[in-house]
């Protein structure tokens, strides 16, 4: 079977691989993957910027979906035939996360999916919500989980809330439809007229373009009467959480992602302080996390946005693509036939 | 000005009083009321099942809308003109419940709203959403308080969940569409298959006949794959109770209402503690709640369901009404021209 | 090795039986039981009261601790000579219950540890704190977790709150220690003036005889001031609900355990809704509980309060001796030498 | 009358001006100042780095104490000769935080409690516990009640939990004492060992002199196992944020107090991300905190820790006293005679 690999860092050093399909031992199952999309960690993870001291030759991606081909002894609550997608962390399963379930990141601290056949645990999997195409399911483990994460479970929005979402990137995208399923208000920010145009007819409330003002935060305090958001899904992009921060109302929490980049700005105590804002941490979220946000997409019928998708031949192109921000919402690559 | 009041227990023993129009003094405002809206806790007032020790003559009805037509000394937040109606409890502004912040509910410990001027603290009124008719936002400060405190603050309903109603009665209907608006799926059970298609229009997603299927808690657990609710919005009529608690999940919730009447039913400890339920004896809700309340349903262009609506002078008739309990939504009686 | 099981019900009837050392498999451990503690599910489990189709011959006792003796393979967390406890629900590791964690409980759906030698799964069983000796130790796994999941996890109780217990068993007592860590004040009632004082020496601030004072809500509520108690550990007894309701401040909770007996109160909704009060039930607790008890009465030095130890061939004194109901703390089965 | 006022910025400015006695409007309540303790916010504010705009000449210090010596009209809550203290902020009875709450802090935006004779909403007052004199009590408005939001209230502290503090002011020290009464570990930082030999004294579990081991993170997840702390209660000196996230566990909580300094850190992204903080900024808390707190106070005897006691005439010296910064516990002013 085929899988691309980083054996050095840099888009254009991935190189497929030959190998046999893996068998599943006990308590493991074979997924024939279908599909794979892309996160900012994955390119940061193939370029080196994620971690210098990676293991290679690495299979990249953390987010595939595919069926099950092949089940061990022991296994008992998937079977073959079955539509899944990996979970991120193969050990957070349940509960607050803990050092121990932070292992075993898919792509990362072990081979990811990009790869006609993967082999994972049986607990490392989730049936994927019916309506959805391989594609669409592929979207799910990281940027899905991620936004669930950040808007439902910390974020506890409810309706008549205002989050604010930055971009259009994938768990911008995401956040931008879990919001709206929760009867939320949505303001986000982009560098483009055009992707404020697509964002809105996502359900976009309104938007503003953070070239033409860059104090968008100005803005969004004027769209609540003064009062400010109540979350900020803050993908950390150069210069945001000063304006994250001002944007919020009094106790507001800023869900910080920070896919996009490591900040250089200076520590900001006071607003933290006296507005009593919560800053929480988001990385991704367990299976317990992906199966909600599983059975709410499935109850309200609701679909991933895809931007493109690549053939497995052309995942390089994918990877520039993601590297090139052009996207409303995820770039997928197909696997297989 | 004409207000009902209570002078003896029964509908029919209701009376028109005349008296002057009250007079604001420092903190409080007179409201012009519009339309008042029935609750089972008010038929129940006015025949002396609820208190029989009322203080009468007592003006009835806690849930009303108005127009502030007069402000008293040191009154800043709102003025004449503004479009308010009444808190439940005047004195639960914000924060858990106490003994002291229950005291003073509408139509009960002090006069009510049927009438067509009040007189309040004011603090003890909230703007009303601006797509709201006087007779729609009547039905929001006790029933819909109390669905949205059931709901969304108590229950913290996220997408994907399963919800059940019982009835169609005020707060049922308005927990249908709380939780709609939440992405949750929605099922009810109801003695009249007539009033289930009525509730399916306004978004319940399936019904059942508990004239039909006794056993109702039974459908619902096959409707959710054995698993069971996760709320149920318990309004305590007769013999509900062993059902809620079979309908629910493991770890579900009962948001105790019991506006219909009191049980004799056995207090089933085994389910409560091998189901690790949760039972929360729901009483309306804070001006907070309903603030919260009020920015969700402008924000969603949410309307309360009207069942029908009398003139003052028929306040009898709209009493006679709720006891008949044929209605789906709420029973409303305008008030002034 | 030698175990005693229930073949037919009744105290008199357990036998002790004698079967081959078992092995560990993959993932698995045996632990040499050193001690077992008694519960009441355990003496209702024997006579037949609590599962009259249990599977049988089948070893009693949810409760026991003892050092692991072998290691299956792919074990990577424990090791032999560690010193360890069963956790009560074998699934149940992290996370809110469901149906699938709530199987195989000891004792009850699997075999218990009243045996010289148990299998296990490795992930079924904790280290205990190094301060405890193995009787100490075998108090813990229902005990103890059922008082820190209804005091500390539910129940969030902080300094300065009222916690009320109901007699001198081994939860109430527990859930004295551990409100007492958390500078709460406690509460108790009891048949016994003696029992009373001893409970003063473990901690209670002040008791009632419910023999002398049948009405003792009444009593706590003199002693709160008039506004009753945050906490209820409601254990269950005939007619304590409506007194624990009773007890309650406005907003509090009841947190059911309900092992003493079944009860045929009425149901009371007024007081329920109308203090808006929160009955949890609670079903012992998870894995993760457990350790987050551990690691408590590891950093406090708490000692669990054993009140008798019997010889492993006294085990059916032992539960003659739960059934008589005059201990204070918990009572021990010794194994082994 | 006499009050200390800031009419230019300076300790050295500081005057006493002479004035009548105020008196009680409807609602209103005067207070005869017994003691007043100092924050640096208060030191801040004297010096102009708190908000150069100050309204002048404006009484400094938001804690003090006192008798209740008159009360308007409409005042029920409280009596002549009740021991109060002033709540901080003014309006922040009950609930979350929001921009009107957070209005009227005592010694900023109004008056602060400095003189003599001090006029306060009735509600803008709570009762003092018993065991506690007037310097003591004088201690609660700022310090105590923000520890105790830090520590019970955000940080949700447990039995068993590891919680840091930093330094020995006043702040720290209540947060050191919280966190004791819950059963918890406190581990601590100073540049002073003989100040840790002091905090020992008040029940820290171990400490660490920053000045001869500036990776002061290490030691603290060298004392837990590798795991890091629960909490850090962080008070914002300078470098000190870098330091706290690298000591908490995964999932940890930074509770951000930064009464010190303003930090000129970079932001740092990737630690918040990857071990899920969360980061909650505090400031100070509501009237139902400062009950909540003093409710555990006298239920568990507990005493704030003064450092010294300064005479009304050298409340510069008291100022200079906090800007030099060697104390343990609180600084305080004894006010009349």
């Amino acid at each position: 079977m085929k899988s691309w690999r980083i054996s050095s860092f840099g888009i254009d050093n991935l190189e497929v691989f030959d190998s046999p399909i893996p068998k599943a031992g006990p308590g493991q199952v074979v997924v024939r993957v279908k599909a794979v999309s892309l996160n900012y960690r994955d390119l940061r993870m193939v370029t080196g910027l994620y971690d210098p001291r990676l293991a290679m030759p690495r299979i990249p991606c953390s987010d595939g979906s595919g069926e099950i081909v092949e089940v061990g002894e022991a296994v008992s609550d998937v079977k073959p035939g079955d539509r899944v997608a990996g979970i991120f962390m193969q050990r957070w399963l349940d509960g607050p996360p803990s050092a121990a379930k932070q292992l075993a990141a898919l792509g990362g601290d072990v081979d990811g999916m990009l790869a006609e056949f993967v082999l994972l645990d049986a607990s490392g999997v989730v049936g994927i919500p019916p309506q959805l195409s391989y594609e669409e399911a592929a979207t799910l483990p990281c940027a899905g989980v991620t936004a669930w994460n950040a808007v439902v479970t910390k974020g506890s929005i409810k309706p008549g809330d205002t989050v604010v979402i930055q971009g259009t990137g994938g768990v911008s995208i995401f956040a931008l439809q879990f919001a709206k399923l929760l009867g939320a208000r949505v303001l986000g920010t982009s560098s483009s007229d055009e992707k404020l145009v697509r964002a809105k007819m996502l359900g976009l409330d309104a938007g503003v373009n953070y070239k033409t003002q860059a104090d968008w935060a100005d803005w969004i305090r004027r769209q609540t009467n003064g009062e400010g958001a109540d979350l900020v899904v803050e993908v950390g992009g150069s210069g945001t959480f000063a304006q994250s921060l001002k944007a919020l109302r009094i106790g507001g929490m800023v869900a910080q992602i920070g896919v996009l980049s490591q900040s250089s700005e200076p520590l900001q105590i006071a607003p933290i302080l006296h507005k009593q804002v919560q800053v929480h941490g988001i990385y991704v979220g367990s299976k317990a996390h992906f199966l909600a946000m599983n059975r709410a997409i499935e109850q309200n019928g609701l679909k991933p946005v895809v931007d493109s998708v690549f053939e497995f031949e052309d995942a390089r192109s994918a990877f520039h693509a993601i590297e090139h921000a052009s996207h409303v919402g995820k770039i997928v690559i197909k696997v297989g036939s």
